[in-house]
């Protein structure tokens, strides 16, 4: 007989682990059976379409889904019971989350020209190995782009549509609407000021770098990967406002620590793990806080450095190894580490002090663990 | 004193001209406040992400505004009347179409790497042109692409937002969402298939070549800027079937040939007038139906010179000339007028039989004739 399991603050119980499991589970019914539908408006243009239904399966097929939790427990949390009722609306919102979250992806992917996503060849490149293995004519390359486009435009406009199919009373979809409108619009807002910051920063040097970098941290992931999927699922369940302002707090701390442990595993993750290339975020050029730190606190011989290797596309493992250093021996990694610290306590006791309904407090408990201990 | 004006079949009269002109300005309204409410959600980010809305803004001022216009004129030809508490909704569904469309024809410039859009630089090169003039670092050509993809998403979700905003009914606009979500997918799916044809036309060879291209019309012109619209506004309207199906028919003939001047406009149009430099199409190496009668009809000779030109990015006027020469010379020219012809018949035979209030069917008139005998 195994031993039993044990708890820990930071080991999720089993039963725990089980109602998480269960919204994944629900969300993948709900997405898997709305791709149905879709194929069924495709196939009236016959069978040519398949490809685009293919990239965005297999891109959905890797999710974390983060977001449809947040929005889930938010709305339990609100809520305070399990409406059998509202169980399938609260998950078809949810899993719209996850569509849009994919259509991010597929268009960052084509901005960043990444290779993989996921572990996996990303769907422009995908597309352009389509183009490749059937002797077409013209560009490869752009066909790939054009069609790995059109699937993220796919996402976006189902992501609504699945939004607006959720069995819950118009009142609440119209409310929930305007979290989901603001989600949508600062996310695009966000990573924009993203490619501005990468664009910029060398030209606007050290100072500032810091702040600006956490500016698009704040709207690049914290409200978009947890503020926003939170409110939306209170909002959804009728949440007043001082509970709104707890979710809304909670959610900011958690996703600035959420996506600056991100940043480091993009830096110091095991890509076995990870399921990205060591080094890629360096080799991008990506002016993150822990890029932002190290650059605030170099000394002119570390600043070369990073003058030297941070975006240089063909970066090897030398040059990682460098880099890697610099943002050791600055203080840069011991500083973010240290963020994530304070933002995790800032989001514990928030929401140990919001009067939240049970078990969302410790479902969201677990995903603060999820998403700040991870190692992928 | 000026001569009083005259009426003609094909010449609208001032009161219709005046009609159509109306709708256009509501649309505007709507847009313009629209986008103001949108200034002040990305303001939340601070001033930086003005450039997305200024792309916006430019490429929404060049707007025929056709799309708005059919669904506008569904609505009424299927309402009967003009209830001015309908009127705002009607033309705020009417104008989140015009979104729609700014996206599509954000991302296609992108797709095609095309360089102006409606006489001006293309999205994607105007932001590429920001980052050239701020001597920013990394990839000017990057930057373009990615500002003009997150300015197309940004209307993607607008214009759900804006549709959604429509002060109607929520069964009117439930009904509605059915024909706008399909059109979107549709029209999603009918540009995968155009990519798809340019870039294995060549390898499948003439045969079958004019039905291929005209399922792409059919899906990515005719539905979408025809048929769609006008079933989106008489949905709205609560029109009964048969009237769905008349003006289906009667959308889809028109749009056919709509999208069939185009081409021709594309190959033998002043670019005074249509705002594209001239033989742009055939340096891309479009596909369509005009191009496919050709192919079909061609003797070896002819072919040589379209394997030889037709996707040539260094085609020069000589080229272009050639091209047309064939276009011409094989009856193709000929053929494509005969079928916009043919289909002007059908979409107004199909008018005239169809039980719908006035003045929609005089408008409706009217946008055949602007739809069809455009030198723009």
């Amino acid at each position: 007989m195994p031993p039993p399991p044990t708890a820990s603050p930071t080991v999720p119980d089993p039963a725990r682990r089980a109602a998480a499991l269960g919204v994944r589970e629900h969300v993948e019914r709900v997405l898997t059976g709305f791709l149905d539908d879709q194929r069924h408006v495709l196939g009236e243009l016959g069978e040519d379409c398949e490809p685009l239904l293919e990239a965005v399966s297999t891109l959905l097929a890797g999710g974390k889904r983060l977001r449809p939790a947040f929005c889930y427990w938010g709305f339990r949390g609100a809520d305070g019971g399990v409406p059998d009722a509202a169980e399938e609306g609260i998950v078809t919102a949810a899993a719209a989350l996850e569509l849009f979250q994919a259509a991010a992806l597929l268009h960052d992917d084509v901005m960043d020209d990444s290779d993989t996503r996921r572990g996996k060849p990303a769907a422009h490149r995908w597309f352009a190995g389509l183009h490749a293995d059937a002797g077409w004519s013209g560009s490869a390359e752009r066909f790939g782009l054009s069609g790995a486009v059109l699937a993220g435009d796919l996402c976006l406009a189902w992501s609504d549509e699945l939004y607006q199919r959720a069995p819950l009373e118009d009142d609440a979809l119209r409310r929930g609407r305007r979290v989901f409108e603001t989600m949508r619009t600062q996310l695009m807002g966000g990573q924009y000021l993203d490619m501005l910051e990468q664009a910029s920063s060398a030209r606007l040097g050290p100072a500032g770098a810091v702040d600006r970098a956490r500016r698009v941290v704040r709207f690049k992931s914290a409200k978009y990967s947890v503020e926003h999927p939170l409110l939306l699922g209170a909002t959804l369940a009728g949440a007043p406002q001082p509970l709104l302002a707890d979710l809304s707090r909670f959610g900011l701390a958690l996703g600035e620590a959420f996506q600056l442990r991100d940043d480091v595993l993009g830096v110091f993750g095991d890509p076995g793990e990870t399921g990205k290339p060591a080094g890629d975020d360096l080799r991008e050029g990506k002016r993150t806080v822990l890029v932002a730190l190290a650059v605030q606190a170099a000394s002119p011989e570390q600043a070369a450095v990073v003058a030297q290797h941070l975006g240089d596309p063909a970066l090897d493992e030398d040059g990682v190894a460098a880099l890697r250093r610099v943002l050791v021996d600055t203080g840069a990694l011991d500083g973010v580490e240290r963020i994530i610290d304070e933002q995790v306590d800032v989001a514990c006791s928030t929401l140990d002090a919001a009067p939240l309904a049970e078990p969302a407090r410790a479902a969201l408990h677990e995903l603060v663990v999820a998403a700040t201990s991870r190692r992928s």
